[in-house]
């Protein structure tokens, strides 16, 4: 199953969280199911916080980069972007906000669920929810922003 | 300089942001600095997002850390808690807020500075300023959670 950040420029494509092209990163593929997105990840055994659990930060950064791909996603979506090779928009995180309702598991695969709240022409606001083993464990709400192809070059 | 995270339970250590026991970790330290607290955080090459900016996910983790350290900190100044080997309280988070107001530049120290805004018997608010040579990059908000000792055991 390939994810929208496939289709991120090369120069893109660096993330920690989610860049194809960063050796040490996660790696995190985000894509449609139907009207929401997914993006799943297994934590590895010292992604931890208490013994046991997985680390809140580590639970953010996943739910940053699925808000950025669902943005990325969502905006394909508008703009009737055909997706192949390298040609996907790309957004960064303008806010980010996270709610830990129940210590998450770590030993298991983790699923973030999107849904786009919010688009206009640059902005979309994502709505995440972040289940372990079937529990909602962690809610999000991402605000990202549509760069250009050039940002940061 | 020793952080609060040094006089935390071994079982409380393992956090991989700030365990001083997780072999994989960041290490973060959270101390005083007067009436406010400071973490610091070298970030590496590859914890970048876009090219020659620090992902957003591991500026979460920092602030994340720095909001539950900051609170054990102001928990032991309201408990008169004397830091003495493994004595420290420990703090899980609630909620994170960020917002990112600037890139920030991956090539230098990053330093976090902490206001404890609000703090009741279990529960404490912590604001998170976030620099990088001097910028103000990113602000946090964090609350955090007292835990009991046995926690996760």
């Amino acid at each position: 199953m390939k994810g929208i950040q496939d289709y991120y420029h090369d120069h893109f494509a660096q993330c920690y969280g989610c860049g194809r092209l960063n050796e040490h990163g996660h790696h995190l593929k985000t894509y449609w199911d139907g009207e929401h997105t997914i993006t799943k990840f297994i934590p590895k055994e010292y992604h931890t916080a208490i013994p046991g659990f997985v680390y809140g930060g580590m639970l953010a950064s996943v739910i940053d980069c699925h808000g950025t791909g669902s943005a990325a996603l969502a905006f394909a979506k508008q703009q009737n972007i055909e997706l192949c090779e390298h040609n996907a928009p790309r957004c960064v995180t303008a806010s980010l906000q996270v709610k830990y309702l129940k210590p998450t598991p770590i030993d298991g695969e983790i699923e973030i669920k999107g849904t786009i709240a919010k688009i206009n022409e640059r902005k979309a606001t994502i709505v995440a929810e972040l289940y372990a083993g079937g529990n909602l464990c962690v809610t999000g709400e991402i605000v990202a922003v549509l760069v250009p192809d050039n940002f940061g070059e």
